[in-house]
């Protein structure tokens, strides 16, 4: 009889924290970027123990993103999982929408303001804060453009963590109280997502915050890899298949390109056949360096000053821009930038068409899915999966103008007065 | 072989509607009111139907409300199904809560906040429209106080199905315009829930609304059991029993009384051991007619003109009111009503313990949990099951006093003039 300590899934399968940029090697531990070359750190992965991951383990899981531990850098032993509940977002498919857009294949909506704070970043944060354990920070921090701020907050609250939280002080408000009100400190800081980012690493050099854990500076590498738990679930939620085509909001551009790794870890673990997919990236016009530097054919992310509505896509120096780019053009996919009123449109359409009430990022998504189909940049026939990544709720002021077809008094006269009787 | 058509689950167990008050019989249909006695009616189940339902049936089903199908009147055919994922949400322990409360028993929150549209009304809409495509309506209707009013308009957009949702013309912005982006028709009337419960009533009459179900009219006695899947979900999530003690909020009252019905069903049907449980209520000071009738011992819900920040609970006149005395008082239980500070305050405890963020009916309900012990009225060893049935992006008016904890330059030396490093 084999014990349960001794499965191969309960040790990691991670190996090592390897340069995106030159390739370099270092061991596991809280170091974000390269001695030799400056380049960011991912985690790397023993290929044998990836292989040894079967359908039957991640089916036998929890209804969470924990399911996938054995494809995941920490949380091996359930006990020293961060496990807010977080993941088996719906995936939602989208008849109403294809059939309004022009496609002939299915359109599916991987729907992310299902997770506990209702976005995404429930994902990163999961991971990054049970690293953080391990790696043996006391406190968590972060630097935000909103949503990252609601999560860490409410995942440190949750086990009793303190926390520490940067954000520009001009966010939605909805994004401010949700992250105050777990009572943890706050930080409004005069400047935007950039500045905030550049305090954030500065900070994790000061000796005052050496017991604290960055999740997107020094434990950057683990939060990233959260990210993948997207492509997984699509992967199993569409019976164990990677879709032909996908596209997906571009802040930093990390989220992007995780989900194309996530479906290349699937293929190299041998749970999803081997197949191509089509990679695409959307960003607001008023924050487009990625999606700039696709149009004009350059290796090169300049950054930019970011205005317009999609806030939480605000990065205007976007760290994985490089790479969001090549997962694009090496898999023969585009990127487009829409305007805030574009964004507004994609709210709309989304919402009346699948009963999903997206942020301004899931409306940036949508419209440039429309756009796409308008430039004929993206094929109709193939099935392709939306990434809604955050809620309605959070950026409310977006769609002000969503109001009641009528106001009435409350008689059958009323009814008849306003035609609706 | 048996086909799976032929399997007993296959088949609804609900076998007649049945007068809450007089105990009359009806064919299954679109009726609320007995013929008799005009009392509510509710549907009626074969318990040997109930009875033939297995765990395994159960946990074999998708990781919904669906999965309970057995024990529900309709969507045994999982094609007849309006499934938008709702259910299953997380059942947290609440350690930290527990231990700031005196608790020497755990204490869990049921997180309906997870939901869809966040909050408890994806249950009963999912059951009531999957009723009204049943019973051959067209377009859907509700009279709602907000949270009614996102799920209806949301499922019917998932759907492609007509809706008209009615509510009072000042309810929270958000909670407008969730009903509005799905572009069905929403209808803000000059009045009071009661007022437009009371005008949704004569329509549901009217000609021109012979082909719309009004969720919770002519539909309601289908509409009510889908709030038992809370009841079923904490009971499976326990580990198949029944937990000692749970507090509910009440608007109507049903939800409250539906949940000890879940609970009584699963013994009927032997899913669960045979135990005893005893049931709390909670309203907010603004509106307590069923809390005042409790306190002053009568069995008669007086109406009252409801005021106060917990809107989602504002009704006046609840038509389970009866109902829910008759369920605190048969199990040794009782209630308490709270004022919009303490509401405030149970919002922030609640936040700052577990990382969830509930609307003001979530903080109604913890606010009395918080009561109930001070006043020694709930046994703090006995394990409890607190709903929070909302979410807190809905009503965030309600804490706007959440603010950062400084607002400062990206600086160091900001940071150290705000004594943060």
């Amino acid at each position: 009889m084999t014990a349960v300590a001794d499965r191969p899934t309960a040790s990691s399968p991670a190996s090592c924290l390897v340069c995106r940029n030159c390739g370099a090697q270092y061991p596991l531990g809280a170091q974000h970027a390269c001695f030799e070359c400056f380049g960011p750190l991912e985690i790397g992965y023993d290929d044998a123990a990836l292989a040894r991951v079967t359908r039957a383990d991640v089916e036998a899981g929890p209804h969470s993103i924990w399911r996938y531990a054995g494809l995941l850098p920490v949380g091996q032993s359930p006990e020293t999982r961060v496990d807010s509940g977080t993941g088996m977002t719906p995936l939602i498919r989208a008849d109403r929408l294809a059939d309004e857009l022009g496609f002939t294949a299915p359109v599916w909506i991987k729907d992310d303001s299902a997770n506990p704070t209702h976005s995404f970043k429930d994902r990163v944060v999961s991971v990054a804060i049970t690293a953080a354990r391990e790696l043996g920070f006391e406190r968590i921090a972060c630097a935000s453009t909103g949503n990252l701020a609601n999560s860490v907050a409410a995942h440190a609250a949750r086990i009793g963590m303190p926390s520490i939280v940067f954000v520009p002080s001009d966010l939605e408000p909805a994004k401010i109280i949700q992250t105050a009100i777990y009572g943890g400190t706050l930080v409004g800081i005069e400047g935007s997502y950039d500045d905030v980012n550049r305090l954030c690493s500065q900070l994790a050099e000061e000796d005052e915050f050496e017991n604290t854990g960055f999740v997107n500076v020094n434990v950057r590498p683990y939060y990233a890899e959260g990210s993948k738990t997207l492509g997984f679930e699509v992967a199993e939620q569409l019976g164990w298949r990677v879709p032909g085509q996908y596209v997906a909001p571009m802040a930093s551009g990390s989220m992007l390109t995780k989900i194309h790794k996530a479906f290349k870890e699937l293929v190299t673990a041998g749970l999803v056949p081997s197949s191509t997919w089509t990679v695409f990236g959307a960003q607001s016009a008023g924050c487009s360096p990625i999606a700039t530097a696709f149009s004009s054919g350059s290796d090169t992310v300049l950054p930019v000053k970011p205005t317009g509505i999609a806030k939480s896509l605000n990065i205007g120096n976007p760290a994985d821009g490089p790479y969001a780019l090549d997962a694009v053009r090496s898999t023969g996919g585009a990127m487009a930038a829409v305007s805030d009123d574009e964004i507004r449109e994609g709210i709309r359409l989304l919402a009346r068409t699948t009963g999903v009430f997206a942020e301004t990022a899931g409306g940036v998504t949508v419209a440039v899915l429309k756009k796409l189909v308008a430039e004929g940049r993206i094929d109709t026939s193939v099935e392709t999966v939306v990434f809604n990544t955050g809620d309605g709720l959070k950026t409310i002021d977006a769609v002000t103008g969503a109001r009641p077809t009528a106001v009435i008094p409350p008689t059958l006269k009323g009814m008849r007065d306003a035609g609706l009787l």
